[in-house]
């Protein structure tokens, strides 16, 4: 059985075709030009694979998630230019006469992190899988299910508790100035020092700065979904600073609730390599269509 | 057929017997003293009833909800003196060899407001139930389900963005100091100025700076589970202070995703009059267990 993935980047599109048990036969990569182009190019693609059983398609946004909307299935009022108001899922089934599934980008990496974790036997029903990049956005499995019927978690634009040490910054979100995306997204480095986060090194007391801010992201699911793990992915977390980050998070949630495993084994990097979360979720959610 | 409910909290506890239409036809109130003494007054209560089909507990916390624990049932590390790992659910059991539900009060408040809505016709799948009280706390109903399987929401204790007028105050959690609960909770009007918050008027700007932190945590569900609505019950709420809270939801939130309704019809008061909202979501709870 062949299934088709899309995760559909701001900056790239990583197309590929799996088997059922997830395993990639053909993958291809290439860069978010405008819709025309770009789509032209997912559909070309899956063309070739005439045996394709279905397809998931995993998208930046915001996107149209309500099923009953008009435009349920669009890319809709995007700061990217030219891509507002696209109807990528419309332009999908046109092409294709297959089963569909239409989430976000950061949906399909949570939903990946949960079918890995199963196969690797963790106890997680539940996870919430967060993405520290370009911004901040959040995935939420709870049973088993991605959460967000009438719209995607947006825990990326909360506002957190200042650092003492930031106070001064106002942070660069263009809708809520310093909320968690406009203090902790990867684009901050430069606007606080000039700089952007990889050439800083990790002893630079602006790591210590984003690992409060992204602690805060943990406590916030830790006391709202209560669930098996937090995920993080995304430019801005490597294994050492994350070491920051659940370092901040012992301290800010002083043991108010029982955690379900320690820090170290539940503030964790993705299962996938690579940044395949969103992949192998793709593959899954399309083979859950087919069982269906 | 008759229908038992138990809001119980840390100051009183409410008794009521219900119909099947979730009509109140008997209640008591009596303050919580000893645990010994106010849970025979429970059992008491209900034992003169014996025609009662089944039972919900909505209990003052924390309590432990994972079925699968040996302190399922319990009241387990609350500050009320005397009440610490209380086996509430098992000394009902004891008493009454019926199904008997055990929820948070905040739950259980949160699916009494849930049905009502659905009674009303209200399209309504989805809310989160903030309490503003003696503490914060939340419950959240998702696709007609309480949430919360590994632990109940604590969502009072997130950490929230400071006021300006407010910067000098440290908040009052005994375990996080300026979390939410910390700077908004009913006592918290007392820290700031000696005065209890029914003796201080709307005009003056402690209430706005309330305002600031409760919008806080309507802008949190409202990124996080995209609920249809979200109601605020407890002492410290009334209409003219969520007139306030509203108009800094809007400028917190600034237009960053759609609303499902005006702010006036999203976040709202309790459709149940008189802090009733638990006891209906009681006998719903318990007429739910029969019918599975």
């Amino acid at each position: 059985m062949l299934l088709g993935s899309v995760e559909a980047g701001g900056t790239k599109f990583v197309c590929a075709v799996g088997d059922e048990h997830w395993t990639i036969k053909d993958v291809i990569r290439f860069p978010t030009t405008t819709p025309e182009e770009t789509l032209s190019r997912v559909v070309d693609y899956f063309k070739s694979f005439p045996d394709l059983a279905a397809i998931s398609l995993s998208s930046f946004g915001p996107i149209e998630l309500r099923q009953d909307s008009p435009h349920y299935g669009w890319i809709t009022t995007t700061g990217k230019p030219g891509w507002q108001n696209t109807d990528f899922l419309g332009i999908m089934k046109k092409h294709f006469k297959l089963p569909i599934y239409w989430t976000t980008d950061v949906n399909g990496s949570a939903y990946g992190e949960y079918v890995l974790a199963q196969k690797q036997h963790e106890a997680v029903d539940s996870l919430v899988y967060y993405t520290v990049g370009t911004g901040i956005g959040a995935g939420v499995v709870v049973n088993g299910k991605l959460q967000g019927d009438n719209g995607n978690p947006e825990m990326g634009h909360v506002y957190v508790k200042k650092h003492p040490a930031d106070a001064e910054f106002a942070g660069i979100c263009p809708f809520h100035g310093d909320c968690l995306e406009g203090l902790a997204s990867g684009p901050t480095f430069e606007a606080r020092t000039g700089k952007k986060g990889p050439d800083i090194p990790l002893t630079d007391p602006v790591w210590d700065i984003m690992a409060y801010y992204v602690a805060q992201a943990a406590v916030n699911a830790t006391l709202t979904q209560r669930p098996d793990k937090v995920v993080f992915g995304g430019g801005v977390i490597s294994e050492p600073f994350l070491k920051k980050v659940r370092h901040e998070f012992v301290d800010l949630i002083n043991g108010y609730v029982e955690l379900p495993a320690s820090p170290e084994r539940y503030l964790v990097m993705p299962l996938a390599a690579h940044n395949g979360s969103a992949t192998i979720g793709n593959f899954a959610l399309a083979q859950q269509m087919l069982s269906k």
